[in-house]
Formats: C-alpha cells, sequence, structure tokens
C-alpha cells in the first residue's frame, strides 16, 4: 500500500494515573507504550486517544480518518458512552479494523459486536504464558516462531464465551495449568475483528518484541478491503422492481414511506 | 423427549389493534396464529406474552420456564426495554431457543445477539414468494418439499446485513425478481437460533401449512441441550492454581477479590 | 429416544497384535475397551469392526445399520481401501454421526471429510494431559468438570491443520508445554463430526471413566436428525419449471440426459 | 502490489473441439476467453494450462509460479489424475488461491478440499439468471451494483451440497423460478477459494463484462498473504520440550522416528 495505514490506539488511562505500579511500567500510559510499538515497525500513522478526551478521542472525524482502532480497557468500561460504542460499531461494521486487547474483552464495543457474555477464568499471579501459533502460515502469525513466552502475565482460562471465532492464531499456556483461546477473529459486517489477549497493566508486555510484532500484523491484517457500504433498509418501490409487479393485496406503508425500525 | 418442550410466543400485537386489514387477518392476534399453529402440530406447551403486559409478559418466571422463544415484533421495536432484552438474551445464552420471524430482523434481541445492523431491502407488493430448502435432510426442512410457495407475501431481498449463518435451510425467490436468505441459524451461547422471513401482518402467512410446520420444526430443532451454564467470570486464586504457584510481580487485585466489569 | 442407538466401533487392531506392551493394555484389543465404555453407559447398541475384516467389517448392510461411527486408527491408514472411505464418507453425508479418536486425524476418513492436512506435532513421553473445558453447557462435556487430567498420554501440539471447527468443546494443556484443539466438531453434509484427541494405544485411556464420558457424550450428540437425504444432482426438465420457460440458446445435453461428472 | 499477480487459468478444452456451438462462442478456448478478462482488467501476469497438456499443464514448476488458479471443467473431471488434484490440494493448503468456475462444482479439486458431494440441480434452456450481491462492501463485489444479469444461462438451483461457506458474496435468481448461491468463499489451509457459478459452454458468459470484473476482482481477493508453511507433522524429541521432561510409560516410536500415515 502506497499510502500509511491510519491507525488509533484506544487506551482507557486510568489504572496508569492511579496506581504507581502501573505508572512505572507505563509512564506515558498503555496507550502510548502501543503506539510506540506500531510506529517503530513502520507503515503506519498512529494517533491516541483516550477516556478522558472530549468524545473520549472518538469524534466522527477521527473516526472518519481511521482504518483500524485498537482498545484496552479495563476498570472503566462501563464509563464508555453508548453513543460513542454506536458510533465505533458503525464504523467497524463499515469496514474499520478493530483490535481488542486483553481486558478489553468485557469492553461494550467487543460485546455488543459478538453478542455474547465474553467472560472467562482469571488469575494475577504474574505466571508465564506461552502463545502457540496455531497456523504459521497466518499473516498474524508472521515473523513469531513455532510460539513466544511472555516471563510474567495475568492468566485468562477457559471458558472464553465468545461465538466460534472465524480463524484460531493463538492458543496460550499457563504456568499454573490452563489455557486460553489468546488470539481469535471474527468478521461483523465488513469490520475485520482480532481479539488479542496479553497486556495485563502491571506487567511490561506491550514492550516486549513479539507483542509488537503481533499487534502490528493485526492491525495490517484487519485494513479495510473492498469499499464502504451504507446499510440503509431501502425500500424498492413496485415501480421499480426488477420484473415487472402489480401490488396485490392489503399494505401498510403508503408508497415512498420508511419502514418501522 | 418426554415432558412436553415449553414455547413461549412473543408478539407485538400493535399493527392487530390499529390495522382493521391486518385485524382482519389476525382478529386474536398474530401471535395466536402462530401459537394454534404450534398446538395443532403437538408435543409442545405453548403461552403467548406480549408487549403490553407487565415487563411484555417476560418475567424471570416466565423465561425460567420456558424451553423456546418465537419472537415477532415490528412497529414497536423501540418500545421494548432494554432490561427486558438483557434478560433475553442472558436466557438464550444459557441455552434457550430463539426463533425471530419476519420484522423481527430488527428487534434489539436480534441485533444485540448478531452484533450487525441486521438491514435488507423490502417492498410491500403482496408479491408470491418460493422458499427453496438448500438442504432436505435438515431438521427444520422436514415435511417440506424442494420448496413451498407463499402466494403473497412483503418481499425482504439481498444484501441481508449479518453474520455468515452456521447453515443455510432456506433462499427465497420473489416474483419481483429479488433473493434472500429467508431461513438461517446460528448459536450464541448455548442456546440456538433460527431466522425465518415470512410473516408480514397483512397476509394470511401464519396460517399457512407449510410456514406452521417450519415453526414447529425450528422450535424442536431449538430445544436446550446440555446443560445451563452461567458464565461468572470467576477468579482462580493462586493458591488454587492446578499446578503449584507462587504470585511474582506486581497485582492490582487484592486476593478474592472480583474483577472489573 | 426410544430405540436405542446404534453405534459401530471401529479399530485397526494392529498394535494390539504385534504390541505386547499395547496387548497388556488392551488385551481384546482398543476397540473392545471402547465398546465396553459405550455399553456401561447404556443407551446403545453396540458392535465392532476391524481392519482384517471383509471390507473392514464395514458392509453396506453393517453402515445402513450404524447411526454413529467411531473410528481408531494408527499404523495401517494405508490399508483401509478407498471404495471403504468412499462408503464411509457417503454414510456421514447422509447423517450418520463419525467420531475421530486419537491417531485418527490421519486417517483416510478424516482428510477426505476435512479436505486439509490434519497433521500436528507429537512427543510420546507419558506426560500428563489437562483437557479444558471450552464450553460446559456443551452436551459433550456433560458429567466433566471444568477439566480432567490424563495421568500418561502421547503429546499433540498446535499447530493442527484443520478448517476452522464449528465448535471446540476441549483444548489440552500438556505437561511438557503445548497446547492442542482436543475437542473440536464439524458437519459435513448431514453428517455430524467429531474429533476427540486422547487414546495413544501404549496408556490405559480408553479405560478412564472421563474419557468413557466423553465419548458417550459424543455420540449421543452425533445422532442423525431430520432425515437421509441422497443428493443427485437431478436434472430440471424445461417443461417442469417452476415458472414458464421456453429453450433458448444452443444445448449440449439432450432431454432427460445425465451430466457429466 | 508491486509485481504482479501471477495467475494460471486451467480450462478442460474438451468441448471447445467436440462442439462446434462452443467452439463458436470460444474459438480460441474458454480458458483464453477467461485468460483475456484478466489480461484486459490488468495487475496480473495470466497463463493459461489445459488438460491435453503434460501433467495437465500443471507442473510443480507452474504451480510454484501460481499465486492463484482458476479452473474450469466438466466432461473430464474423471481424466484429471489424481497425482496433480494432490498436488494442487497441496499449493492450495500452502497458500495458492483457488477460484472454481460453474461445472467445476464437480471437479476433483473441489470436491477434494470441501469433502462433500458439491451437487446440486441443473437446467439448460437458456434462462435469465440474476446475481445479487450478498454483501456490496465485499471486494469481489467491487465495480457491481446492487446485481447483474446474464441474458441466457445455464440453471444451478438449491440445494447445493457443500459446507457452509465463510463468505456469501453472490446468490442468483432464475426465471425458471429457482435460487442458487452463486459466489461463496472458504479457506482450507492458507488457500482462499472462491466458488463462481456462471459460465456455461454454450453461451457468451466470459465475453460478458461483469463476471471478468468478478473473477477479476475474485484473483486478487484470493491471493497468498503471510507465509508458506509446509505442515509436515513434525516428532518434538523429549529432550527438546519446552518444559523439562522425563520419559514415562511405554512406547512404540524410537527416538527420532517417523510417525505412520
Amino acid at each position: 500500500m502506497s499510502t500509511p495505514l491510519r491507525i488509533t490506539v484506544w487506551g482507557e488511562n486510568v489504572h496508569e494515573k492511579k496506581h504507581p505500579a502501573v505508572a512505572k511500567v507505563y509512564p506515558k500510559g498503555m496507550h502510548e507504550a502501543i503506539a510506540e510499538g506500531l510506529r517503530e515497525l513502520g507503515g503506519a500513522e498512529v494517533r491516541t486517544a483516550t477516556l478522558d478526551q472530549p468524545e473520549h478521542g472518538l469524534t466522527d472525524a477521527v473516526l472518519e480518518a481511521t482504518d483500524v482502532l485498537t482498545w484496552w480497557g479495563h476498570a472503566a468500561h462501563g464509563q464508555v458512552e453508548d453513543k460513542i460504542v454506536d458510533r465505533v460499531q458503525k464504523r467497524v461494521l463499515e469496514g474499520m479494523g478493530l483490535i481488542v486487547l486483553h481486558s478489553g474483552h468485557y469492553s461494550k464495543i467487543f460485546k455488543r459486536l459478538l453478542g455474547t457474555t465474553c467472560s472467562l477464568t482469571w488469575r494475577e499471579a504474574g505466571e508465564k504464558e506461552r502463545l502457540w501459533v496455531c497456523n504459521p502460515g497466518h499473516p498474524i502469525a508472521q515473523g513469531i516462531d513455532r510460539y513466544f513466552e511472555i516471563p510474567h502475565e495475568e492468566m485468562y482460562g477457559e471458558p472464553f464465551a465468545i461465538p466460534t471465532p472465524d480463524e484460531m492464531v493463538f492458543i496460550s499456556w499457563f504456568q499454573g495449568g490452563e489455557v486460553f483461546r489468546s488470539g481469535a477473529t471474527w468478521k461483523r459486517g465488513n469490520g475485520k475483528i482480532f481479539y488479542f489477549r496479553p497486556g495485563h497493566e502491571t506487567y511490561p508486555t506491550y514492550h516486549q518484541k513479539e507483542v509488537r510484532r503481533v499487534i502490528h500484523n493485526a492491525v495490517f491484517w484487519a485494513r479495510p478491503e473492498g469499499v464502504r457500504w451504507i446499510d440503509t433498509c431501502p425500500n424498492v418501490p413496485i415501480g421499480k422492481a426488477v420484473e415487472k409487479l402489480t401490488a396485490q393485496g392489503e399494505s401498510l406503508h403508503k408508497p415512498g414511506e420508511a419502514g418501522y425500525r
């Protein structure tokens, strides 16, 4: 692609201000570490947006100029306004890619797009996580060997209450004995969605090379294809039917009237 | 199954009171015609519930005692309270079957479970619809020949903005020249979902034998299997890890504390 | 179901005769241990069939009278005759359930139905395997707690080269550090397919209570639904078109002639 | 993409030599008309290969240098050698795109990759076909309006005995009253597969602008992504396990030995 991919990295940016342990690992905020990883691997224009900005930094203009959005949230899912979630959902259905990170499994936007609870089991013990590649030929797994390890992470375990993914890219092995579907894809409307598990706020996960590489791969994988289609539920007037028709029977709607919603 | 299947037929019951043309076709309401079809084919205990009842007739007790819910709505989707939608979604994810009928494609519950706009194109001309069976061996198509026709129906046309169905059971041919994915299935959580297109309020569709047969087949196909599982996102304390663990690194959550939502 | 489910347990029965270590664990053959587990849990009529029988024990009559077939093979995949594989495939597409066990991932019938290589990584070290339930509400997981362990098993690891499963039921954690999609479902034609990983020939896996329970659950899950449909690619003569048609243009086929294959 | 996409157009080239009606429409063969359409839209290097060439024109070297293969066959599916089908399948699983056209639904390679019979109903009456776009935002539908028509085509009707497609791009409406899933996608291994229905040999379908546009879109959609991965079922020796292991229990395989196939 000749023009750079336009990425918006969204971060809740709450823990970083409240918890010294998090601020120490991510002094500029987690979103800046994620953005830095994307910038260093190149090919994209990367901006950030956070919860405390007007409209959470996700104005119509910003989303309009975003090819792929990454999402990290945890403590403040409930503070994300529904109208912003509506707006993000609309853009995903139109074709904007969405990369949901770690505790974003419980974000409004992820649950909205998948329709399930997206729950899981968890443990915060700083244990070792090993992510196995389920398909070494997949674009999201490029540059990763057969697996990679994160020395200290929060554990997320099955059951992960999601609809069947289109593709499985990573499955995690945890030192404490659990497994988890750590990298999975879906398509909703024309938007490609990738969920990527790692990224607990107290560990330097988003500084790790392999994690940055996967997120970089993922945003390129999730770039929009085709054209933007706005699905508006149009009425096709009888006189414009492809095959000639004569109206029959009773009718509720007057000619040209919009349908109910 | 030795015990009868417990069905709740939900009807908006708005058009039937406002429009004489609808009242003439469905004097007791559309929900009663749907329920009658299910009763005459047997094997199920069928009750009805409507929008104007307290909690829209869908109390916790009713949903608890419902194996499969059928849903018809059109003019008043917006009047269905979000807390009732939450409740229905929860029961579907636990395993209750859901049969979404016709204009229910725009109901809150259908959009909530699928995550897309569920839009389509449409025309109210009383034209002929022919529904083709995509898999004659499918339980939902039993008793239907290779196709069946509805003499007068509203047209719904592609594009139908849904996630890829798990299975395609019917595709419609319309006299005016369009096609539509008229019978499609999904699973969300442990709930089986079937969308069935026919059923415009001004035509006697729910009195037609083949339509009744399909809905009857569908409720039996959608019956709960397995056990009810409530996914609660439990914490697994470090001391209860399957493999012996020692906590490492920083921690945000105190032992036993619930996670964020 | 009032009539018992008719199960055929197919076993290669080669290792059991060649290797004393296997004969010791499975003195009557692995197929008999699998059949015994199904019989003790009840509700099914269980027969066995083996490679060395005429037509590998899978005559037309046997398959005709089989609702669900289980398949274990390893050393002699190549000796299974293609015409028998054709026959089994035909019955699966008609609706017969198929449970593929362990090294059956490389059987002709599994690769034939899935279309991919079905390869994986492996290690024979007698290590511990822990199978996690991905959906505790799934019929195949009933009676299993959140996980179960097999003390000594062969390791199978990702990447497992399969098409995306319809549903994930189990994922394994291995002591040596790998993970694997150990319980997965597909539908091909009207046949339900379940792959279940455990069952290396040198360990007493098919004597273990949880393994027997899962296989028993699986055969009931995979039972045929609907009716048997034989898809024959029929010609629809012009005179029998639903909408009136007149032939136009050139034609290769004479009226009533069968198509090419 | 800076380097042109490398396309191989495979044609059976049998009807063209036997039937004057076909030769008249496709004097250079159908494969040349398909190739011409791809060439005129640009961006690709297009070669052709036919059944009567050595190795059907699909040598290792040709496939190695092919990013996307298109396949049209009808009368001579049975003459395609199994070893060539093996070779094509291997390349698809490695990531080569495959576009299967019209009567190719019964080709060995399509049935091999999908695992089902791929049967349908059919009629040769030169009737009108109208292909509706199921997702106007899809890359394969670019440049097509909401539908396009082919004045004279063979009818293919449901049931089409395929596994559920990943995405539905086109559904056809036929003048004689049938419908058909005319444009559908699957992924097998790392290869993207698109089935596109139109193209009966007695009609000038492959000279039609919209048909050429769809095939051109499809080859670009199906281009390989990621890297080529050869899945070889490797053994992981005990000494190379990620977590330290000691062998336990009996073993069939000696250290370093290959597994059975």
